[in-house]
C-alpha cells in the first residue's frame, strides 16, 4: 500500500462529466489498495471569472478580499468531487486549505506555505477515507484566508506529499507529460520519460507551463517524486526526480519559450555602491519578481541597468523604477513589452562546454538578434524580439537534435 | 453613536451595480456616526445554482459536502461587498461564519447556532472598521463548515445583534416592510408600521416570506429590535418589537397564505399510549418539521391522525409514516399535496373571543371547505384546497377590514 497525492488542474474538473471522470480515477487508485489524497484547482475559468467580478466592483480590489473571493473556486471543486466519489461508494471527505492546516504567511494573493499540519489529514486517512484538499489556498496563524498565487495548487500537492512523506505525487493536467519543447510550437517535440528536478525547475521558470517552478523547488527540497500525466488518457507520464547518473544526462533536454516577459532599462545610473540595491529592494517591496538583470558599464562611473519582469507587473515596475530614477539621479527609464525569452536546458551542460556558444550560433544563423543573455549551470536564456520566438524554438530544437532519442 | 446590524438578502447583492448600491447604504450609515455590522446572503440565485450543480453530480449529495459547496455563495458576497466599500474609502473587513466565530451544532444544511464569539467582531469594530459577515453559515467546534438552512442569513443577523447587544437589526429585502397580507395576492394590503414579535412569528411561520420564523424567535428571546425595509428605496419599514400596550392591539393584524404544505393521514391507529409518540419521534429523527396535527377519535379505541409537513419533506415523511404504520398496526397512509394553509394573526385575539368563528363564517360564505384547523392564542389557521387560497386570503382581508387604518 502506497500513499499517493494526486493533483488535478482546473480543466480536469470543468463540468460534471469531468468531475465524475476524476472521481473514477481516484476511486481506481484507492481500490488498487493505496491511500489517496487529492488536491484540486478551481473548475475551468472560475478563477478568471471571479477576478473579472472583482474588477467590476473595484479597479484595484484589496488583496485580502480578493483571496476571500478566489478561495471559493477551489472550495466548490472539492465539494463536488467529494460528492462524486461518495456516489461511487467510497468514503471521502473534503477539506479547505484552512481546515487541512496549511499555514501560510500573510502576503495575500502570493502567500508562501510556512507549515503543513498533518493531524487532521492523517486522522481521515486512517479512518479509511479519501481526502480531497482545496489547492491554492491556506490560512495565516490568525486564520486569515490566503491564496498561493497562480499554479498554487501544484505547490499545495507537493507540500502535502512532503509533509505526509507520500510515495508519489501525481500532477494530472491536460498534457501527457514534459516535452522537449511545447508541441504546439515545435511539432517534432518528444515526451521525456524522466527529467531531473533541476532541469524541470529551469524549464518551469522558463515558461514551460506544465508545472510551476515553486512546486518543483519544493519537490526537490523534500525529495518528493513527481509524475506529470494527463487526466484525459492513460498514457505514461514524465517522472521528475533526482537523477543520479549525471554522466549520462543529455546535454540539452529541452527548449522553452516565454512570452510573459517585459524588459525595463534605466540609463545613466551613477556607479555607486547601493544603487542597484535601492532599485531591486524597491521592486521587491512591491512583490515584483525580477527575472534577468544585466548591468553594463558604458562609460566610467556610469552604468545602464536592464532587467525583465512578468508583463502583468510591468506598469507597477515602471512606476517604481521612475521613482528610483529620481532618487538616484539616473537619466531615463525605457521599457519594451514586445520581447520574449527563449531558453535551452540540460543537466549535461555542466560537463559539456560550448553549449551556449552553440545557441548563439544557431540564433545568428537564423538572423535573430539577442538583447540580453543569462546563464546558469544548466540553462542558457536569451531575450529576443517576440516575433522571432517560434522560429527560434524550432531552430534550437533541431540544432540540438532534440527530435532524436539520446 | 449606535451599533447597527444590517442584513441584505440575495436580490440586494445580485450584480455589481446592486453591490455598489448596498455599499453606499452601508457607508452612509457609517458616516452618520454609527458602528455597522453587515450580514449578506449569496448573490441572487447562487444557492439554487450551486444545488443544481450538486444534483448534476449526485442525486443525493451528502449534507456535509453540500454545506461545503453552499458556503461559497455568501463568501463571494462578503468579498465583493467589502471591495465596494473599500472603494468608497471606508475601512472594512469581511469575515466568513467560521472566522467570525458563529459556533453551530453539526446538523448539516439545518445547523443551529450554539454560540457567537464576539472577540474578533469587537476588535474589528473598535479598529473603526465596517465588518461584513457571511450569513447562513457557521462552524462546529471541530471546525466543520455548516449552513443554517434557508433564510439562515436573517438568523445570523439577529444572532450577531443579540451577541453584540446592537441597538437595531435592520433586515433589508425587496419589499417595503410587513403587510397585512401579500400585496401580490391582496392588492388592498397595507404596510404595518409596527408589529409584535408574536404576531410576526405567527405570520412568518404561516408563510409570509419577509422574515424567517427562526430569526424572529431569536429576536424575541434576546429582545433585538428588528426593522424590515427595502434596499431599493428609502421608505420607512416595519418595526418588529415587544408591543406593551396589548389593549390597543388590533384584533387581526394580517392574513397569510402558504402553499408549501402537504397533508398526511394515517388511518385506524390503535388508541394506546405512546402511539403518537412513536410516529412523531420517528419524523423528528429524520429532521422533518411537523406543523399541524389533528387526531380524531372515530370509533372506540381507534383513531385517525392527520398532520402537515412542508412539501419538500413529503416523500420522506410518507416513507417514515408507512414504516410506523407497519409497526403499530394502522390500516393505511394517505397524502395530499394540493392543499394550502390560510391564517389570520392578531395579538388582540386573546381578549376578543369569536375571531375564529368569524374566519369560519367568512370561508363558509365563500363556499370553501376546511380540512384541518389549528389555533393558538393569536392565530387561526385552516388547511383548504390550494385552488381556493387566493380567494380565501382576499375574502378574509376584507372581512376583518384590514384595508382600513385601525
Amino acid at each position: 500500500m502506497a500513499l499517493i497525492v494526486q493533483k488535478y488542474g482546473g480543466t480536469s474538473v470543468d463540468g460534471p462529466e469531468r468531475v465524475k471522470n476524476v472521481a473514477r480515477r481516484v476511486v481506481e487508485t484507492r481500490r488498487a489498495g493505496h491511500q489517496v489524497v487529492v488536491v484540486v484547482s478551481a473548475p475551468g475559468d472560475t478563477t478568471d471569472r471571479l477576478i473579472a467580478m472583482a474588477k467590476e466592483i473595484s479597479p484595484n480590489p484589496p488583496a485580502r478580499e480578493l483571496d476571500m473571493l478566489l478561495a471559493t473556486g477551489e472550495q466548490m471543486s472539492i465539494a463536488l468531487l467529494a460528492m462524486a466519489i461518495q456516489d461511487l461508494g467510497e468514503p471521502v471527505i473534503s477539506l479547505t486549505g484552512p481546515q487541512v492546516g496549511i499555514l501560510t504567511d500573510g502576503v495575500h494573493t502570493k502567500a508562501r506555505i510556512l507549515e503543513v499540519n498533518c493531524t487532521r489529514l492523517r486522522r481521515e486517512l486512517e479512518a479509511g477515507k479519501i481526502v480531497i484538499v482545496a489547492g491554492f489556498q491556506g490560512a495565516t496563524p490568525d486564520n486569515e484566508i490566503t491564496t498561493l498565487g497562480r499554479g498554487g495548487s501544484d505547490t499545495t500537492a507537493v507540500a502535502l506529499a512532503a509533509a505526509l512523506k507520500a510515495d508519489l505525487c501525481q500532477i494530472y493536467t491536460d498534457v501527457d507529460g514534459v516535452y522537449t519543447a511545447d508541441p504546439r510550437v515545435v511539432p517534432e517535440a518528444r515526451k521525456l520519460s524522466c527529467i531531473s528536478y533541476d532541469e524541470m525547475l529551469e524549464l518551469a521558470s522558463l515558461g514551460a507551463k506544465v508545472l510551476q517552478a515553486r512546486s518543483v523547488e519544493f519537490a526537490k527540497l523534500h525529495k518528493v517524486v513527481l509524475e506529470v500525466r494527463s487526466s484525459f488518457n492513460n498514457n505514461e507520464g514524465t517522472i521528475v526526480k533526482e537523477v543520479q547518473d549525471m554522466e549520462k544526462a543529455m546535454v540539452v533536454t529541452g527548449v522553452a519559450g516565454d512570452r510573459n516577459v517585459a524588459r525595463i532599462a534605466i540609463y545613466d545610473v551613477p556607479d555607486r555602491p547601493g544603487i542597484a540595491r535601492a532599485l531591486f529592494e524597491a521592486l521587491a517591496k512591491e512583490n515584483i519578481n525580477v527575472d534577468m538583470i544585466v548591468q553594463s558599464a558604458m562609460r566610467d562611473g556610469i552604468n545602464d541597468i536592464a532587467f525583465t519582469v512578468a508583463r502583468d507587473d510591468l506598469a507597477k515596475a515602471v512606476e517604481v523604477t521612475e521613482r528610483v530614477k529620481e532618487q538616484i539621479g539616473a537619466s531615463a527609464v525605457a521599457y519594451d513589452d514586445k520581447v520574449a525569452k527563449v531558453s535551452i536546458v540540460g543537466a549535461g551542460m555542466i560537463t559539456n562546454p560550448g553549449v551556449a556558444a552553440g545557441m548563439f550560433a544557431c540564433l545568428a544563423e537564423e538572423g535573430i538578434n539577442i538583447h540580453m543573455i543569462s546563464t546558469s549551470e544548466i540553462k542558457v536564456s536569451c531575450i529576443i524580439d517576440e516575433e522571432h520566438l517560434t522560429r527560434a524554438m524550432q531552430a534550437l530544437h533541431k540544432w540540438f537534435r532534440l527530435d532524436q532519442e539520446a
